[in-house]
């Protein structure tokens, strides 16, 4: 250790996934991240059957539950590792923040315990954490976009007009409707978010961010009205006040301080600064470098999640909600999606890429998407001759509609793997560009793109046909863990200027957030020949997506009553 | 050998293919065949450079080009080597009969001499045999379609209003129009099948059945008239005149007797009958059992040919043409076509299986086809979720287009390999479907089908599936090689009743012809659901086939500049 040399701050940030837990210390000067430590949940995704001793309980189709505990083992796991590989002093630590997949929820006790950690409830499925992707709530979502809009509820507007069966209404309205008994046990809904900061300050704090995207709320309306509750279910009219809270915390402001027991658990001091939950999508934005209106921030992997700010409040149709101050203070943050990207890729792979493919893969020691994105790079600009609509997973932005399914026009006896890969990356550019002019059109501007999360980062043909697609130059986030970047920059804006912390996130960004020394520039030729392609893609969307030809619902429903046995 | 038995007649078939010929030994009692010998042409498609010393003569694209001393070879090696793996005495051979493919085509001397085969014209690619699948005839195709056009020429109503790139006046205005040097000096434009006919007889005669389908002749109205010819090309107003014959024989008459010469190439006796010429898709329509109007036989292998009769003359739009006598005496034949079938299902298992499927296949010791329809045939009707427009190589009836391309929609990130394979099958199954109903519509009645080939002798599923989607019972020819019987029985009516043979192609396709031990009968709840997806289908056929959406048009275009290297 150099004599004289400044002391440095550090902060923790965890960003819990779908399958595993990840943390993070970061020297908050500049942002460098000391150490990274993973726990893969010990239960990962429960969608067959629940992780319980005795005879099995079996789950129905689209559900897909957590464990709290695996929660708890990230914690006491993660920030031990992370604390003993970068061989910082505790004390040193001035923060703690937390990002979440959204809206991952649970019922517990008032005093937070988990209910399926109750003896009686342990085999009860609506006992246990509900999962964003949690998809058998689909009724009770139906329900709640038919009675608002008998009702004229004017937040639905907010939403692109329709309420997604991932929300937190319909898995809150899903446990009354199927178990009337586990709800009545329910003294409190939570996002797990929100639940694990509790279990990390020992009380209550519910944040602004999920409320606003995920349960309908805003700052000038509050939640939906309790007449509206009252006639999605009698005994959901009170919903919020017994179970919920209208006291909502900004983003980056103080939790609390570490409780002793989390301490124990953790290594950290009692007493460190915990910031209020996040999402996982909306804390990589000021990671991402990006605090001001018209960047866009894209969080690229299994599925895409675009995030926008504005300083104006604009419906924008098709998109998947705003929040006024939802991803940073002073600004209308807007989000939407695409449902699958990465995906979409995976799926080619797994299902349509032929063998000899695999063997030079093999043999060149190459990952088989790198190899498909190196012949696929060989191609000029419409060479493949083929066109595709990005809908294998339906279409969240802008049809806002999962009854559609993927299309591929223009194969021939001579088309390739890499040209149907390559036409597969371009669909997904086209649906980005659909949103982005979406944006547009409705007053939010979009001017340039950061991209993070590892396609991004593996794929310069991908974010060069991104770019070229779209007109619009692309960056990549510095950080190879932008989201569990941007919850240790919260965590030392909680932690404030006077622990050495920030005041705001912008100053946490400007010092912490970085990015990588490339820009991919639309190339003026290219974009001519995507413009063409574009044009088409457009026609298709509308014609398939948009009720012309509903052909795509036809051959879902007749898949699902063949798969049911039913007579058409 | 049994004293007193009855001493039988036999009769050799011979079938030209693309790549092979083969000839057959058949007991025209019952048609059954006593051997069978393949010759692979030594020189194949020619289609990279001309198989001459010196120098390489390369091809343009489009180009397919054959050796007629390939065809002589056949001849010299396959019929001595049926008979002697036969036994049989050359004196109980009563006839012999050919097919080929058509419209294949060559320039001759007067004598019958290839003009290839002259010294000086050795290295001209113009003066071999132009084969069927030779493309490069579209500038003159297209100027033979628009002159009529302008025209008004009645005759090209019967070919579904437009003239193929593949047939006899393209071909032949491509000679006159690239090499007219070479034009020049034919003496005589004659189909292959003629051309070898003409080997075995050593005297030109010519079929009404190519004439009819690949050169605008009609038995009232003759060939195109002069002027139209001429207005083609000045100095082509005279080539049917000069170049090639008025005087056409009907299917079934006796062409000659076998020459000396081909008797010591073939070790049949010199006077045996010799069939005119024939094509192999007609051949093979009596020679399934067909010899009445109402009845289709589909010729299945890479592509299918749709062949019918009736005792009316009807046009039907969209159609390959149809000749009067041009299947059997008596009727008008109608030939309708699909472009794309086995090379559908070729493409996909060589550029869209994944790996693990031919591992298995080669564990179970199974052909991946197999595989794919074992795991296809596990699927309810409908459960793919899929649709397909089987227009991979363009669509030939009933669009007439070869600028379409192949669509699928339906995928999901749960879509398999075997379900994408089954959507491919049952597209050609709906492309037949349309067919049978645009012939129906115009007065062409299709009751049943008689299937030959190796599609439908090899695949049940795909049979079934056939007769599920167009409500039709499809039937199996007996034979495997039903074009060589068809030839073997043509030569049993060109030797006539008194050399032991038959009076009429009837009478021998009675005798001769076999169905297989089993019929696929529509199944009712399958042809209900495959009802809805056919009405699913005409609704995209239409759309993408009839120029609302020409977008197929535009990815082709985008695909041939990016090759060429242009600018959009």
């Amino acid at each position: 250790m150099v004599l004289g040399s400044v002391v440095g701050k550090y902060t923790v940030g965890v960003d819990f996934g779908s399958e595993s837990g990840r943390a993070i210390v970061v020297d908050i000067s500049d942002g460098s991240t000391l150490a990274t430590a993973v726990y893969p949940y010990r239960n990962g995704v429960i969608d067959r059957s629940l992780p319980v001793e005795g005879d099995p309980v079996r789950l129905p189709p689209e559900w897909a539950l957590q464990d709290p505990e695996d929660y708890l083992r990230v914690f006491q796991t993660t920030i031990p590792e992370v604390l003993r590989l970068s061989g910082i002093d505790p004390a040193d630590v001035i923060g703690v923040g937390i990002d979440f997949t959204a809206c991952t929820m649970l019922p517990t006790t008032a005093d937070g315990t988990p209910l399926c950690l109750l003896p009686d409830l342990r085999r009860e499925p609506h006992a246990w954490v509900k999962l964003w992707k949690h998809h058998a709530a689909q009724p009770e979502a139906d329900r709640i976009n038919e009675v608002a809009r008998q009702r004229g509820e004017a937040w639905l507007d907010r939403y692109g007009g329709r309420i997604s069966s991932e929300w937190f209404f319909a898995k809150s309205l899903q446990i009354l409707d199927e178990a009337p008994h586990v709800y009545a046990r329910a003294e409190r809904l939570i996002e797990a978010a929100d639940w694990v900061v509790w279990q990390l300050t020992g009380h209550e704090t519910r944040n602004v961010c999920t409320a606003g995207y995920k349960a309908m709320w805003s700052a000038s309306g509050g939640f939906p009205p309790r007449d509206y509750l009252a006639a999605l279910h009698p005994d959901f009219a009170d919903v919020v006040d017994t179970r919920m809270s209208r006291d909502l915390a900004a983003l980056g402001s103080r939790a609390g301080g570490l409780s002793e027991e989390a301490a124990t658990w953790t290594g950290l001091r009692a007493g460190t600064a915990v910031a209020v939950a996040n999402v996982d999508a909306h804390v990589a934005v000021p990671a991402a470098t990006v605090v001001e209106a018209g960047r866009m921030v894209m969080i690229m992997g299994t599925s895409t999640c675009h995030m926008v700010m504005s300083a104006e409040e604009r419906q924008v149709p098709g998109m998947c909600g705003y929040v006024q101050d939802g991803i940073l203070p002073g600004f209308f943050g807007y989000e939407a999606g695409q449902s699958a990207v990465g995906d979409h890729f995976g799926w080619f792979v797994e299902h349509a890429v032929p063998e000899r493919y695999h063997h030079e893969a093999r043999e060149r020691g190459m990952d088989i998407h790198v190899l498909l994105q190196e012949k696929g790079a060989a191609l000029a600009v419409g060479e493949s001759g083929l066109l595709a609509l990005d809908w294998w997973n339906g279409n969240r932005s802008v049809l806002v509609d999962t009854g559609l399914s993927g299309l591929l026009v223009g194969a021939t006896l001579a088309t390739t793997a890499e040209e149907i890969y390559r036409a597969l990356v371009e669909a997904t550019a086209y649906g980005t560009r659909m949103i982005m002019e979406t944006f547009e059109a409705n007053g939010v501007p979009i001017n340039d793109v950061v991209a993070c999360g590892g396609l991004a980062e593996k794929s310069p043909l991908l974010m060069q046909i991104y770019a070229d697609v779209t007109g619009r130059p692309f960056r990549i986030s510095g950080s190879g863990q932008t989201p569990a970047l941007g919850s240790a920059m919260h965590a030392a804006v909680a932690a404030g200027p006077g622990a050495g912390g920030y005041a705001t996130i912008q100053d946490a960004s400007r010092a912490m957030a970085t990015l990588r020394d490339v820009t991919y520039e639309p190339i003026a030729a290219n974009r001519a020949v995507y413009d063409v392609l574009y044009r088409e893609y457009v026609r298709l969307h509308d014609y398939f997506g948009r009720g012309e030809n509903d052909v795509m619902k036809t051959l879902k429903g007749l898949r699902a009553r063949a798969r049911a046995g039913e007579p058409t």
